[in-house]
């Protein structure tokens, strides 16, 4: 069965996107740690990022860094953090997160509660910054 | 003045070295979340992770990928995981931290304490299984 990634990728499943590749999609997590928070995936479904082949493994980071200079452009932010677990959901992905200080990066802390309306906002501004890039 | 980790990979500072390349380098982090979490740097010292020019970025994410596959190897752990927040030593790094479950990658919780035995040991024993690879 296609994980749910595969389905916001298709767009089965809708996501407030930020940016597409061929290969590549990256999306705002809808728990975020802070506004801004994206997800970065691999479009082919591989569960754990150290499986990818070599190719897909490179294109995918060299596709994030260019997501998190637009999300830096996007977002003030001091840098954009990065984080891969990968337990919950069964297909690798990044996330990026915008930091003002290294207590942001924490999977435990309570979310940012951040309205619909406020999602299009913030993925359209980081998309625009994607663009000029 | 050369960061602290310059001079981890110049020699000039002790480390458990994991692994080396002509451009990259991975030690032990000694305040470490879980036994096995490992630093992956670029020689070159950068501050920002995605700041480093396309090559050296991919490079780095490519000899991270090997380094964590020999954690994978080496330490008992259902994967591994990721982190970059950077904002303690201005000299990129990545973090590879062995999971075994999400909670696991928590910068916050108290840290793993072991004897500079056991850093020679799991050095040695993920040093082996680089070599292996």
């Amino acid at each position: 069965m296609a994980s749910i990634f595969t389905k916001i990728a298709n767009g089965e499943i809708p996501s407030y996107k930020v940016a597409e590749s061929e290969n590549y999609f990256a999306f705002l997590d809808i728990n975020p740690m802070v506004a801004g928070h994206t997800l970065v995936i691999p479009k082919h479904e591989v569960d754990y990022i150290f499986d990818l082949d070599n190719a897909e493994y490179k294109g995918l980071w060299e596709f994030a860094q260019k997501v998190a200079k637009a999300i830096d452009n996007a977002i003030p932010c001091k840098r954009v953090g990065v984080a891969v677990l990968g337990m919950e959901v069964p297909h690798a992905h990044i996330h990026l997160v915008p930091l003002q200080s290294e207590g942001d990066m924490d999977f435990r802390k309570e979310k940012a509660k951040l309205s619909s309306e406020e999602f299009v906002a913030i993925a359209a501004k980081i998309a625009e910054s994607f663009d000029r890039l």
